[in-house]
Protein backbone atom coordinates (compact mmCIF):
# COMPACT_ATOMS: atom_id res chain seq x y z
CA UNK A 1 0.00 0.00 0.00
CA UNK A 2 1.26 3.69 -1.12
CA UNK A 3 2.45 5.16 2.06
CA UNK A 4 0.55 8.69 2.16
CA UNK A 5 3.23 12.32 2.50
CA UNK A 6 1.72 14.86 4.41
CA UNK A 7 3.49 18.48 3.20
CA UNK A 8 4.96 18.48 7.24
CA UNK A 9 6.81 14.90 6.63
CA UNK A 10 7.78 16.21 3.42
CA UNK A 11 9.50 19.35 5.15
CA UNK A 12 10.72 17.33 8.44
CA UNK A 13 12.54 15.39 5.79
CA UNK A 14 14.02 18.32 3.97
CA UNK A 15 14.98 20.53 7.00
CA UNK A 16 17.04 17.33 8.07
CA UNK A 17 18.43 17.33 5.03
CA UNK A 18 19.39 21.09 4.78
CA UNK A 19 20.72 21.15 8.24
CA UNK A 20 23.56 18.33 7.57
CA UNK A 21 23.86 19.12 3.56
CA UNK A 22 23.22 22.75 2.98
CA UNK A 23 20.58 24.14 0.61
CA UNK A 24 22.32 24.31 -2.60
CA UNK A 25 23.39 20.67 -2.01
CA UNK A 26 20.00 19.14 -1.13
CA UNK A 27 18.32 18.96 -4.79
CA UNK A 28 14.62 18.48 -4.89
CA UNK A 29 15.36 15.12 -5.63
CA UNK A 30 17.45 14.24 -2.37
CA UNK A 31 14.28 15.08 -1.12
CA UNK A 32 12.05 12.96 -2.91
CA UNK A 33 14.26 9.82 -2.23
CA UNK A 34 14.38 10.27 1.54
CA UNK A 35 10.89 10.98 1.37
CA UNK A 36 9.75 7.81 -1.17
CA UNK A 37 7.60 9.98 -3.07
CA UNK A 38 7.02 11.03 -6.63
CA UNK A 39 7.77 14.63 -7.70
CA UNK A 40 4.31 14.88 -8.28
CA UNK A 41 3.33 15.31 -4.71
CA UNK A 42 6.23 17.68 -4.06
CA UNK A 43 4.98 20.24 -6.66
CA UNK A 44 1.76 19.80 -5.55
CA UNK A 45 3.04 21.93 -2.46
CA UNK A 46 6.09 23.71 -3.31
CA UNK A 47 6.30 25.90 -6.31
CA UNK A 48 9.83 25.13 -6.35
CA UNK A 49 12.72 24.69 -3.82
CA UNK A 50 12.90 28.61 -2.86
CA UNK A 51 9.39 27.90 -1.98
CA UNK A 52 9.93 24.52 -0.21
CA UNK A 53 12.47 26.59 2.15
CA UNK A 54 10.73 29.59 2.91
CA UNK A 55 8.36 27.26 3.74
CA UNK A 56 10.63 24.81 5.43
CA UNK A 57 11.78 27.80 7.55
CA UNK A 58 8.68 28.96 8.35
CA UNK A 59 7.25 25.57 9.96
CA UNK A 60 10.68 25.27 11.90
CA UNK A 61 10.53 28.94 13.08
CA UNK A 62 6.94 28.48 14.08
CA UNK A 63 8.00 24.89 16.46
CA UNK A 64 10.80 27.41 17.94
CA UNK A 65 8.17 30.09 18.22
CA UNK A 66 6.07 28.11 20.36
CA UNK A 67 8.97 26.40 22.22
CA UNK A 68 9.77 29.79 23.51
CA UNK A 69 6.03 30.71 24.23
CA UNK A 70 6.06 27.07 26.64
CA UNK A 71 9.24 28.03 27.74
CA UNK A 72 9.18 31.77 28.45
CA UNK A 73 6.07 31.18 30.57
CA UNK A 74 6.63 28.67 32.92
CA UNK A 75 5.48 30.01 35.68
CA UNK A 76 7.74 27.97 38.19
CA UNK A 77 11.13 29.60 37.20
CA UNK A 78 11.38 33.32 37.54
CA UNK A 79 12.68 34.76 33.77
CA UNK A 80 16.02 34.86 34.13
CA UNK A 81 15.92 31.14 34.98
CA UNK A 82 13.40 30.22 31.62
CA UNK A 83 15.95 32.53 29.56
CA UNK A 84 18.66 30.16 30.79
CA UNK A 85 16.23 27.30 30.76
CA UNK A 86 15.68 28.07 27.37
CA UNK A 87 19.38 28.16 25.90
CA UNK A 88 20.68 25.43 27.86
CA UNK A 89 18.15 23.01 26.42
CA UNK A 90 19.49 24.19 22.40
CA UNK A 91 22.64 23.22 24.08
CA UNK A 92 21.50 20.02 24.60
CA UNK A 93 19.84 19.67 21.46
CA UNK A 94 22.94 20.45 19.54
CA UNK A 95 24.88 18.14 21.60
CA UNK A 96 22.46 15.67 20.97
CA UNK A 97 22.74 15.90 17.29
CA UNK A 98 26.65 15.46 17.86
CA UNK A 99 27.64 18.78 17.51
CA UNK A 100 27.24 18.76 13.54
CA UNK A 101 23.34 19.92 12.69
CA UNK A 102 23.32 23.90 12.80
CA UNK A 103 20.07 25.83 13.45
CA UNK A 104 18.15 25.95 10.27
CA UNK A 105 17.78 29.79 9.97
CA UNK A 106 21.49 30.13 10.55
CA UNK A 107 22.73 27.98 8.39
CA UNK A 108 19.90 29.05 5.87
CA UNK A 109 21.05 32.74 6.75
CA UNK A 110 24.92 32.49 6.31
CA UNK A 111 24.84 29.97 3.07
CA UNK A 112 21.55 31.54 0.98
CA UNK A 113 20.95 35.12 2.19
CA UNK A 114 22.94 37.15 0.66
CA UNK A 115 22.00 35.27 -3.19
CA UNK A 116 18.15 35.15 -2.21
CA UNK A 117 16.51 37.87 -1.16
CA UNK A 118 13.39 36.33 -0.67
CA UNK A 119 14.75 33.76 1.86
CA UNK A 120 16.89 36.70 3.35
CA UNK A 121 14.05 38.66 3.76
CA UNK A 122 12.64 35.68 5.86
CA UNK A 123 14.99 34.75 8.02
CA UNK A 124 15.26 38.91 8.90
CA UNK A 125 11.63 38.28 9.96
CA UNK A 126 12.29 35.48 12.20
CA UNK A 127 15.24 36.96 13.92
CA UNK A 128 13.14 39.99 14.49
CA UNK A 129 10.15 37.86 15.68
CA UNK A 130 12.12 35.62 17.62
CA UNK A 131 13.77 38.13 19.90
CA UNK A 132 10.85 40.15 20.09
CA UNK A 133 9.86 37.51 21.82
CA UNK A 134 12.72 36.26 23.98
CA UNK A 135 13.00 40.63 24.65
CA UNK A 136 9.54 39.82 26.88
CA UNK A 137 10.94 37.73 29.50
CA UNK A 138 13.51 40.08 29.82
CA UNK A 139 12.09 42.65 30.15
CA UNK A 140 9.88 40.62 32.79
CA UNK A 141 13.96 39.92 34.63
CA UNK A 142 14.36 43.64 34.24
CA UNK A 143 11.80 44.56 36.14
CA UNK A 144 11.94 41.75 38.86
CA UNK A 145 16.08 43.14 39.65
CA UNK A 146 17.26 39.87 37.91
CA UNK A 147 18.62 41.50 34.43
CA UNK A 148 21.27 44.12 33.96
CA UNK A 149 19.00 47.47 32.79
CA UNK A 150 21.33 49.49 30.91
CA UNK A 151 20.78 47.64 28.01
CA UNK A 152 17.64 47.11 26.23
CA UNK A 153 15.72 44.21 26.33
CA UNK A 154 15.69 43.56 22.58
CA UNK A 155 19.15 44.66 22.49
CA UNK A 156 20.07 41.44 25.50
CA UNK A 157 17.70 39.52 23.16
CA UNK A 158 20.20 39.88 19.96
CA UNK A 159 22.63 39.76 21.83
CA UNK A 160 21.85 36.09 23.35
CA UNK A 161 20.41 34.89 19.74
CA UNK A 162 24.02 36.09 18.04
CA UNK A 163 26.01 34.62 20.40
CA UNK A 164 24.84 31.56 20.14
CA UNK A 165 24.67 31.63 16.89
CA UNK A 166 28.67 31.89 16.52
CA UNK A 167 29.25 29.33 19.17
CA UNK A 168 27.04 26.94 17.10
CA UNK A 169 28.78 27.30 13.85
CA UNK A 170 32.40 27.11 15.67
CA UNK A 171 30.90 24.07 17.21
CA UNK A 172 30.38 22.42 13.81
CA UNK A 173 34.15 23.17 13.41
CA UNK A 174 35.51 21.58 15.91
CA UNK A 175 32.35 18.83 16.45
CA UNK A 176 32.53 19.89 20.36
CA UNK A 177 30.11 21.53 22.44
CA UNK A 178 32.85 23.63 23.99
CA UNK A 179 31.75 26.77 21.99
CA UNK A 180 27.97 26.16 23.40
CA UNK A 181 29.43 26.32 26.92
CA UNK A 182 31.29 29.10 26.92
CA UNK A 183 28.46 30.97 25.57
CA UNK A 184 26.49 29.91 28.63
CA UNK A 185 29.01 31.02 30.64
CA UNK A 186 29.84 34.45 29.29
CA UNK A 187 26.24 35.13 28.19
CA UNK A 188 24.79 34.72 32.12
CA UNK A 189 27.46 36.44 33.70
CA UNK A 190 26.76 39.70 30.79
CA UNK A 191 22.55 39.96 31.44
CA UNK A 192 23.83 40.29 35.45
CA UNK A 193 22.76 43.39 36.98
CA UNK A 194 25.36 46.05 37.17
CA UNK B 1 48.64 37.43 -25.42
CA UNK B 2 47.65 34.94 -23.09
CA UNK B 3 47.56 36.20 -19.41
CA UNK B 4 49.59 34.28 -16.51
CA UNK B 5 47.57 33.70 -13.47
CA UNK B 6 49.35 32.36 -10.47
CA UNK B 7 47.91 30.36 -7.54
CA UNK B 8 47.07 32.89 -5.41
CA UNK B 9 45.26 35.25 -8.13
CA UNK B 10 43.06 31.97 -9.05
CA UNK B 11 42.14 31.45 -4.72
CA UNK B 12 41.32 35.08 -4.68
CA UNK B 13 38.53 34.58 -7.21
CA UNK B 14 37.33 31.21 -5.81
CA UNK B 15 37.22 33.01 -1.87
CA UNK B 16 34.95 35.63 -3.45
CA UNK B 17 33.15 33.40 -5.20
CA UNK B 18 32.65 31.07 -2.14
CA UNK B 19 31.99 33.86 -0.02
CA UNK B 20 29.22 35.14 -2.19
CA UNK B 21 27.57 32.26 -3.89
CA UNK B 22 28.56 29.40 -0.87
CA UNK B 23 31.13 26.35 -1.58
CA UNK B 24 28.32 23.94 -2.67
CA UNK B 25 27.09 26.17 -5.09
CA UNK B 26 30.65 27.04 -7.03
CA UNK B 27 31.94 24.71 -9.23
CA UNK B 28 35.21 24.22 -10.14
CA UNK B 29 33.96 25.19 -13.62
CA UNK B 30 33.02 28.62 -12.40
CA UNK B 31 36.43 29.38 -11.06
CA UNK B 32 38.05 28.69 -14.23
CA UNK B 33 35.46 31.23 -16.03
CA UNK B 34 36.27 33.97 -13.36
CA UNK B 35 39.56 33.43 -14.15
CA UNK B 36 39.43 32.68 -17.75
CA UNK B 37 41.97 29.83 -17.20
CA UNK B 38 42.13 26.36 -18.59
CA UNK B 39 41.47 23.67 -16.25
CA UNK B 40 44.65 22.15 -16.44
CA UNK B 41 45.95 25.67 -14.87
CA UNK B 42 43.13 24.79 -12.07
CA UNK B 43 44.75 21.02 -11.67
CA UNK B 44 48.37 22.13 -11.94
CA UNK B 45 48.19 23.62 -8.35
CA UNK B 46 44.59 22.28 -6.77
CA UNK B 47 43.87 18.28 -6.63
CA UNK B 48 40.27 18.94 -6.71
CA UNK B 49 37.51 21.42 -4.99
CA UNK B 50 37.94 20.00 -1.72
CA UNK B 51 41.82 20.62 -1.79
CA UNK B 52 41.37 24.19 -3.26
CA UNK B 53 39.19 24.89 -0.32
CA UNK B 54 41.79 24.08 1.97
CA UNK B 55 43.75 25.69 0.42
CA UNK B 56 41.93 28.95 0.39
CA UNK B 57 41.15 28.51 4.23
CA UNK B 58 44.43 28.67 4.31
CA UNK B 59 45.88 31.60 2.69
CA UNK B 60 42.54 33.70 4.01
CA UNK B 61 43.44 32.95 7.37
CA UNK B 62 47.03 33.01 7.11
CA UNK B 63 46.38 37.17 5.98
CA UNK B 64 43.98 37.17 8.86
CA UNK B 65 46.68 36.48 11.00
CA UNK B 66 48.96 38.57 9.62
CA UNK B 67 46.80 41.05 9.89
CA UNK B 68 45.97 40.15 13.69
CA UNK B 69 49.58 40.72 14.57
CA UNK B 70 49.85 43.91 12.79
CA UNK B 71 47.53 44.98 14.66
CA UNK B 72 48.05 43.70 17.66
CA UNK B 73 51.08 45.10 18.02
CA UNK B 74 50.79 48.76 17.23
CA UNK B 75 52.67 50.44 19.69
CA UNK B 76 50.69 53.57 19.91
CA UNK B 77 47.64 51.54 21.29
CA UNK B 78 46.88 50.21 24.29
CA UNK B 79 46.10 46.34 23.99
CA UNK B 80 42.52 46.99 24.57
CA UNK B 81 42.79 49.38 21.66
CA UNK B 82 44.08 47.96 19.63
CA UNK B 83 41.70 44.76 19.67
CA UNK B 84 38.95 47.14 19.33
CA UNK B 85 40.84 48.66 16.26
CA UNK B 86 40.72 45.11 14.92
CA UNK B 87 36.60 44.27 15.44
CA UNK B 88 36.05 47.66 14.07
CA UNK B 89 38.25 47.14 11.14
CA UNK B 90 36.48 43.94 10.22
CA UNK B 91 32.78 45.69 11.10
CA UNK B 92 33.74 48.24 8.58
CA UNK B 93 34.70 46.10 5.66
CA UNK B 94 31.97 43.92 6.31
CA UNK B 95 30.10 47.38 5.80
CA UNK B 96 32.46 47.74 2.70
CA UNK B 97 30.63 44.12 1.49
CA UNK B 98 27.43 45.81 1.47
CA UNK B 99 26.65 43.46 4.53
CA UNK B 100 26.03 40.86 2.33
CA UNK B 101 29.56 38.90 2.45
CA UNK B 102 30.45 36.89 5.27
CA UNK B 103 33.41 35.34 6.71
CA UNK B 104 35.06 32.83 4.74
CA UNK B 105 35.71 30.77 7.53
CA UNK B 106 32.50 30.92 9.65
CA UNK B 107 30.62 30.35 5.98
CA UNK B 108 32.33 27.05 5.01
CA UNK B 109 32.57 26.10 8.20
CA UNK B 110 28.84 26.48 8.88
CA UNK B 111 28.15 24.69 5.35
CA UNK B 112 30.83 22.07 4.71
CA UNK B 113 32.05 21.69 8.11
CA UNK B 114 29.64 18.79 9.44
CA UNK B 115 29.85 17.02 5.91
CA UNK B 116 33.49 16.94 4.94
CA UNK B 117 35.89 16.09 7.53
CA UNK B 118 38.95 17.89 6.65
CA UNK B 119 37.50 21.12 5.75
CA UNK B 120 36.09 20.79 9.03
CA UNK B 121 39.48 19.67 11.06
CA UNK B 122 41.18 22.81 8.91
CA UNK B 123 38.32 25.45 10.34
CA UNK B 124 38.86 24.21 13.94
CA UNK B 125 43.07 24.75 13.37
CA UNK B 126 42.48 28.52 12.44
CA UNK B 127 39.77 29.27 14.89
CA UNK B 128 42.12 27.95 17.61
CA UNK B 129 45.17 29.86 16.26
CA UNK B 130 42.92 33.09 15.36
CA UNK B 131 42.11 32.98 19.49
CA UNK B 132 45.50 31.99 20.51
CA UNK B 133 47.23 35.22 18.71
CA UNK B 134 43.82 37.34 20.19
CA UNK B 135 44.32 36.24 23.39
CA UNK B 136 48.05 37.44 23.49
CA UNK B 137 46.81 40.99 23.35
CA UNK B 138 43.67 40.36 26.02
CA UNK B 139 46.20 38.83 28.24
CA UNK B 140 48.42 42.35 27.64
CA UNK B 141 45.34 44.05 28.47
CA UNK B 142 44.57 41.91 31.78
CA UNK B 143 47.79 42.63 33.02
CA UNK B 144 47.35 46.45 32.29
CA UNK B 145 44.33 46.24 34.23
CA UNK B 146 41.98 47.27 31.08
CA UNK B 147 40.20 43.97 30.63
CA UNK B 148 38.28 41.90 33.22
CA UNK B 149 40.10 38.84 34.67
CA UNK B 150 37.72 36.50 35.63
CA UNK B 151 37.41 34.55 32.26
CA UNK B 152 40.39 33.78 30.89
CA UNK B 153 42.75 35.81 28.18
CA UNK B 154 41.60 32.69 25.81
CA UNK B 155 37.54 32.24 26.49
CA UNK B 156 37.68 36.23 26.06
CA UNK B 157 39.24 35.89 23.02
CA UNK B 158 36.69 32.94 21.80
CA UNK B 159 34.13 34.68 23.15
CA UNK B 160 34.94 37.93 20.90
CA UNK B 161 34.87 35.98 17.82
CA UNK B 162 32.13 33.81 18.24
CA UNK B 163 29.67 36.96 19.08
CA UNK B 164 31.58 38.88 15.79
CA UNK B 165 30.57 35.42 13.81
CA UNK B 166 27.43 35.23 15.27
CA UNK B 167 26.51 38.95 14.13
CA UNK B 168 27.70 38.69 10.76
CA UNK B 169 25.15 35.28 10.36
CA UNK B 170 22.14 37.55 11.29
CA UNK B 171 23.66 40.92 9.46
CA UNK B 172 23.47 38.73 6.05
CA UNK B 173 19.93 38.25 6.65
CA UNK B 174 18.70 41.95 6.94
CA UNK B 175 21.94 43.12 5.36
CA UNK B 176 21.83 45.86 8.06
CA UNK B 177 25.07 46.66 9.99
CA UNK B 178 23.02 47.00 12.80
CA UNK B 179 24.20 43.34 14.80
CA UNK B 180 27.79 44.24 14.18
CA UNK B 181 27.26 47.47 15.86
CA UNK B 182 25.30 45.59 18.82
CA UNK B 183 28.02 43.22 19.11
CA UNK B 184 30.53 46.12 19.57
CA UNK B 185 28.84 47.65 22.05
CA UNK B 186 27.76 44.44 24.30
CA UNK B 187 31.01 43.00 23.47
CA UNK B 188 33.64 45.69 24.82
CA UNK B 189 30.95 46.44 27.82
CA UNK B 190 31.64 43.13 28.75
CA UNK B 191 35.92 42.99 28.57
CA UNK B 192 35.40 45.84 31.42
CA UNK B 193 37.31 45.20 34.79
CA UNK B 194 35.02 43.75 37.47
Amino acid sequence: MRQKYNKTDIIDKGVQLFRTKGYHNTGVDDILKSCGIPSGSFYNFFKNKEGFAVQALELYNQRYHDLLDQLLHNESLTPLQRIKSLFTGNVEMLVKGDCSEGCLLNSMTSEVAALNMTIGATAAEHYQRNAEKLAEAIKDGQDLGEIRTDFTSIELAFYLMDGMAGATVRMQAGKTEKPLKLFIKTAFEFLKPQ
